[in-house]
């Protein structure tokens, strides 16, 4: 079954420890989609600029992700400057030109109203909310969002969150939506304002999977490099909703294998900028580092003289 | 078979953001040598002053360690004062009384230095190197250290790495050491300095394992309540070495159980003040949370139609 993802379609000008790279491909749905379409078919609602140049819509093509809802308007794509110094887990952003973004207003082709798996990236929770109107019949919504709405647009948010089966945030975000410090507590709160489950994302130290009762820990892969670190939690999203996607069922066993798909990919996006690995990834590549995952994780019960 | 430990039984006053403790029983044997009492027999090294009641030592005793090497020094027991903020990962230390401690001058009974397994809490490294000195034909010794003697005293510690089988830091000591900040080539000059093996402990994100080419990632259980933190290291130690101490052999598979034992006996330490939780602790509660820490990161493999 196929994916719908709302979300931003952007330009990076990006500086990590490793190197510089000038307005490449960024953005929410580029990275969500570019991950996700190795499971499932894409559909993709953004906006680009007339800059965005036919080499990046090929792209997007190339890797099998419907652009028919890539709107083009008049003025200059959305650019986002930023840097990562050696903790490569903070992201500071030098300067947001919002751009074509700033009158962003997601229209759902009638095609796009009837997909039943929905991600809405990190935007705005009124146009989030706005998508939610318009599909048909959801099997499942997932949702992004970030400590800028948390903190200006919370009565929005939490309406939208009402009506969502998964959130996906990280730590900072969860504590500061729940107004709880520890994080069981936080994902308590969380849950009871709506989203069955709830993901939250940490960096180098892997994922946490709430799910009912059940707390699943995925781990991150030790990386010896790390190269840029922007669009790891979009394509970690991207590996989950593919992986959902094509799934028969919703049982807590998939969600679990969901997390770690989205953790591979989120382990290939960082390993160079933009959407480049990508490029060349591999299905054998992702089943791979899937059973390195397993590996890393791996131990065995205690000895029989233990257990008495 | 026994282990033998050398280091700290000292004085804690805490606080921390769940109340308050004067003077309540710590220091990294103490931890260390309760933690691994449920394993395997334990022997304890150290120093205390003549403010240190027998209620202490009975409670040792009566945890099954061996408080022959417990020397009683004129002068007062080494205290340590600190507190933690919400985020209960870093402590601040407010005052530290060496007292007794400052001329504590490690000396091995004959039974002791027949002692296969020792653990070398965290103390001056021209101490540690005294005692290994002393030691006869170890099977395994792991190590603990810290910022002020990476810092202060490099090149004693460099010698006593050389030496040892193990160690284990938390991410920041990794660092420090290896002068290097990705933790995978971190651990790689680690490991080439001496241990075969390597520990990074990273509070509430778990563990790492480095075990020749394999990294084992070990889980911390999300807990809704954490009191207080302090000898949750110190348990963590205790609880690998217990387990090692009866383990028949040394391959992998032994390093990753002793690596969630570690785990799980420093889940139980922060649950209460001092080594209180230890009080109470039976061995069925352990093979509980072991089995949960198995639930906590089980996943499924890929299904057949991804795998192609």
């Amino acid at each position: 079954m196929s994916v719908l993802v709302v979300g931003s379609v952007a330009f990076d000008t990006v500086e990590t420890p490793f190197g510089k790279r000038e307005k490449t491909l960024g953005g929410s749905a580029t990275f969500f989609s570019s991950s996700a379409s190795f499971f499932t078919p894409v559909e993709l609602v953004a906006v680009v600029g007339e800059d965005f140049g036919d080499e990046h819509v090929a792209y997007l093509k190339g890797r099998g992700i419907g652009t028919s809802g890539l709107q083009r308007a008049q003025g200059k794509t959305f650019h986002w400057t930023g840097n990562y110094g050696f903790d490569l887990n903070t992201a500071n952003t030098l300067n947001t030109e919002l751009n074509v973004f700033q009158s962003f207003s997601p229209e759902l082709s009638a095609e796009h109203r009837k997909i039943r798996n929905l991600f809405l990236g990190n935007i705005d929770p009124d146009l989030q909310w706005r998508v939610l109107e318009q599909v048909e019949a959801p099997r499942i919504v997932a949702l992004d969002t970030m400590n800028f709405w948390i903190n200006g647009k919370r009565a929005e948010l939490k309406k939208v969150l009402s009506k969502v089966g998964m959130l996906l945030v990280n730590d900072a975000e969860a504590r500061m939506l729940s107004g709880e410090h520890n994080i069981v507590k936080a994902a308590k709160a969380i849950i009871a304002m709506g989203p069955q489950r709830l993901v939250i994302k940490r960096g180098e130290y892997g994922a946490l999977l709430f799910d009912g009762d059940q707390i699943f820990s995925a781990p991150a892969l030790p990386l010896p490099q790390l190269f840029d670190p922007t669009g790891a939690g979009d394509s970690f999203a991207g590996g989950v909703m593919g992986y959902l996607a094509r799934a028969p069922e919703f049982d807590a066993r998939t969600f679990r294998q969901a997390t770690i798909v989205g953790s591979v990919m989120a382990s290939f996006a960082v390993e160079q900028f933009s959407v480049d690995r990508f490029r060349t990834l591999t299905m054998a590549e992702i089943t791979n580092r899937y059973r390195e995952f397993q590996q890393l994780v791996h131990f065995d019960g205690l000895p029989a003289d233990l257990l008495g």
